[in-house]
């Protein structure tokens, strides 16, 4: 589940809600699942992942990393990102293109605060995509961290949320002898422009 | 499904196949439905879409698309991508880099020639992402292709396969508490490098 709150009356976000919609009726597994592309121009490399994408506040999109890691330096020399949702039971796929930043400290440290202590202690213990000799390792550290932690237990400095206000969303459907449509929305200047593209 | 033709033997497609296969027994839906992430220098812009993986063959994956389309020119000018697979079943994502070449021209003949009258006329019919006055014209289009087609039209210059062979792969599977396991292996003057990430 995404975390919707007080969303956008724009028109990308009402297409965009109609079909979330959909997707709940239709009992959608992973419905936050979103990959995240990324570019590193010191390796000149494109990268991607899925994360959980946590809230939609309004227009802004919201999900939770580790701020050291691959990711984060990825975001911290290019700010620009492709994001991907893939909803099977409605053969939709929606495409975002957006600048990223970390969202507010507050933010970060509310969201830390209402997750589960077993959560937080990952969060705490882990350095993400750091190498480890081992999973024992990992597993080891993690539980080191359980038995440390308590309820009172501060965010780290180097965990916290990257949020996103997409410029560019792409509803595409898939439909039968790839006859797919595809509604584009970019955003100019305050304005949405509304394309139809060929499939 | 993927088609797999004598897949290498290497141990990262060691590890593919079980997978796979255990995805299979897992009636896995949309099995072949891969994003690729690009990158496009003039824009100075990270674009992603989902595709449908078609082949692996030995350790060269192919899927096909128009050669006009904006990924075909991002592709141009910037040819490493990243690959995504997200096995929901198996809680499992595989994350893959390359460099990424139009296949052969006889490669993408043959399959021209074995796909259905019907999808070989959107083939034809379709200038991908141009954009178009409305969906009605794109379906006017391609039912005027289709009652001029035949079994030996040939295939366009405009479509065929792109095909990749991943220097680099990531087996990430998801665990209680986020404690997920992460296992890559990088290619280095032709051997492979094995390594197991933090969570």
């Amino acid at each position: 589940m995404i975390e919707i709150i007080n969303l956008s009356k724009d028109k990308p976000y009402k297409i965009f809600k109609n079909f979330y919609d959909s997707a709940l009726i239709e009992n959608q597994k992973s419905i936050e699942a979103i990959s995240i592309a990324s570019f590193n121009p010191r390796k000149n490399e494109v990268e991607s992942r899925f994360v959980n994408l946590k809230y939609i506040i309004n227009n802004e999109w919201t999900f939770f990393s580790n701020y050291e890691s691959p990711k984060a330096m990825d975001f911290s020399s290019h700010s620009q990102i492709s994001a991907l949702l893939y909803w099977k039971r409605l053969n939709l796929q929606i495409r975002l293109k957006s600048k990223i930043y970390k969202s507010s400290k507050s933010f970060s440290d509310n969201h830390f605060k209402n997750r589960s202590i077993e959560k937080n202690a990952l969060a705490i213990s882990s350095f993400q995509s750091k190498e480890t000799p081992s999973y024992v390792d990992v597993e080891d550290s993690y539980h080191k961290t359980l038995k440390k932690i308590n309820i009172q237990t501060a965010r780290p400095e180097y965990w916290g949320g990257f949020s996103f206000i997409p410029y560019y969303f792409e509803f595409w459907q898939g439909h039968e002898n790839r006859l797919n449509k595809r509604h584009v929305f970019e955003q100019q200047d305050d304005k949405w422009i509304e394309r139809i593209l060929q499939p």
